[in-house]
């Protein structure tokens, strides 16, 4: 394994520590329960968005804590669930008066972790409701899911449901725009490699020298095929299919288009794939409005990438457009 | 090979188109002389800024043509010069009466193509003035280079030079404050990996299951030394001893801290040696007060980093902080 790493299990501590050290006006962390917390957080005047998932995804979650975006993240050990007590300090760290929104990807661990740390919070006056977000159109069950697994679309839910907590939207209101972003967005991927956690050292599964694993999960589950691999027009088509006739998107429809990067793949080639996938959506009379290239949800050091559509109306336009202020500084 | 592509020969067109269908409003494309250029360009009211360099370093620095930054790139094929030609054509296109600046990181090859454009530009009546960049503290000579080498502390000589056009200070004041920022400013890298070009379709160079090269180009040059990984804690102090001492950086500067990826490394082991430097820095009492962590100046896919020091006064303070707008979306 070569990797920039001390421990191996203090990976993400150390990962953490840097982040805020990175960041000392605008985040806190609190090592006792791994938060990554907003430096305003809680305000008494807006609905608090916390994240929770494995690390090793980043800059999801803990990269998106900010203005319009989260107030804390909760993340856990390299692939694995926050343990609950994480989440229910989370709860409590931010806890407003109107209310705490839990954002949970789809993943049986996850779920579970969350859905005790609800009743617990819940058990000690804390307002809170849950969102569970399954963006992954590649399969329907999973290695760690039931029902569609939450991928890199979950950065729309975010921004969606961070732009109306700042709004000043009450908890109910949030949920349903959450619920709505997380029903009109949907996301595909593909691995080129296979991604190493630090502290196995290893790659987590095998791949050949020219395959492709078409349809993979952000913790390297087995997708729909593996194949050899093809010219990036075919991988786009790959991908893209199943996204447009999932929901289905339609002519006439106009679309935020994300291209995501796994971790080890330039952000030359995700712009490369941007172009042919916007193409190929305008030659159907789908419109990409908005456009997103470079790394929202990864998979360690995987090379890699997801395509997301997200269909627009007025409103998510609108949720899609609002400020934010995130600690990945890019000038 | 593994890697998104159509023709690996048109990489460079490829991936432009991509970024310009991303950017409608603010970025045009000229696929005659590879350029992307602001949609607003030239404006007589500011210096117009241009930088070129071989592809493969993205976001640098098609990547980066924005208000606040460049006016235009003029890329050249992945890790080659650009034709003078093109250079040619970037400074009629951005022409502006209070003058071009042309970046140049030093290397021969672009030094000349660079060298000649500006006389010839000049010849036509525009005013010209380039400007080299030569931040890399590793090597004295290299196997591109006579002298240091330009890498990723070029992107601060390009937030200076913006800042400093876009509140309309004349050409020599622009060129004063570039080669400020150059003077002050001090990078070293290391590889993981080598990193493999799409045309030729296999590793640069050979790196061993467990060596990394220090102080590597970016375009996978050797460095000081080849040597068996060690743990984040020693790569940092591999890289950082030799940046401080070589300005010498001291007790009481503050200074702005960038940690590098190279293509290949995830964003979480970029924070976790921003942590390390950090505190290391501190340490000697030397102060970061802004922290740049990601991708600026990449080598393809390979996976490595490198640490840049800046040395902060007021002025350098000022013009960092200054408002940009470039086409990576974070969010």
């Amino acid at each position: 394994m070569k990797k920039f790493v001390n421990d191996p299990k203090q990976f993400v501590p150390d990962m953490l520590k840097g982040l805020a050290l990175a960041n000392p006006d605008t985040l806190t962390y609190d090592p006792k329960a791994n938060l990554i917390v907003r430096a305003d957080a809680p305000r008494d005047d807006k609905v608090s968005i916390v994240q929770g998932s494995g690390s090793g995804h980043e800059p999801a979650h803990v990269m998106v804590v900010g203005k319009g975006m989260l107030d804390a993240a909760c993340p856990g050990d390299v692939f694995a669930a926050p343990p609950t007590d994480y989440v229910i300090e989370a709860a409590r760290r931010v806890n407003s008066p109107k209310g705490v929104l839990l954002l949970v990807n789809n993943y049986t661990g996850d779920k579970m972790a969350f859905e005790m740390a609800e009743e617990f919070a819940e058990a000690e006056g804390i307002t809170v409701a849950t969102l569970f977000i399954d963006d992954d159109v590649a399969v329907k069950d999973s290695t760690y899911t039931i029902g569609r697994r939450g991928v890199a679309g979950n950065f729309f839910v975010i921004k969606a449901v961070g732009a109306a907590a700042e709004a000043g939207a009450d908890l109910d209101e949030v949920v349903r725009v959450g619920k709505k972003v997380n029903s009109v967005t949907r996301t595909m991927g593909v691995a080129l490699t296979a991604c190493t956690p630090p502290a196995k050292g290893s790659p987590l599964f095998e791949l050949g020298d020219d395959e492709i694993e078409v349809g993979v999960g952000i913790h390297g589950e087995p997708g729909r095929a593996r194949q050899k691999i093809v010219p990036a027009d075919e991988i786009v088509d790959i991908l893209l299919d199943p996204i447009v006739s999932d929901l289905p998107f339609s002519d006439g429809d106009e679309v935020a288009l994300m291209v995501n990067g796994l971790g080890g793949t330039p952000i030359s080639e995700l712009y490369l794939l941007y172009g042919i996938a916007h193409e190929k959506l305008v030659a159907q009379g789908i419109t990409p409005v908005r456009s997103y290239v470079g790394e929202y949800c990864t998979s360690l050091d995987m090379a890699g990438a997801s395509i997301t559509l997200v269909k627009l109306d007025d409103e998510v336009k609108e949720l899609l457009a609002a400020p934010a202020e995130i600690p990945i500084r890019t000038f």
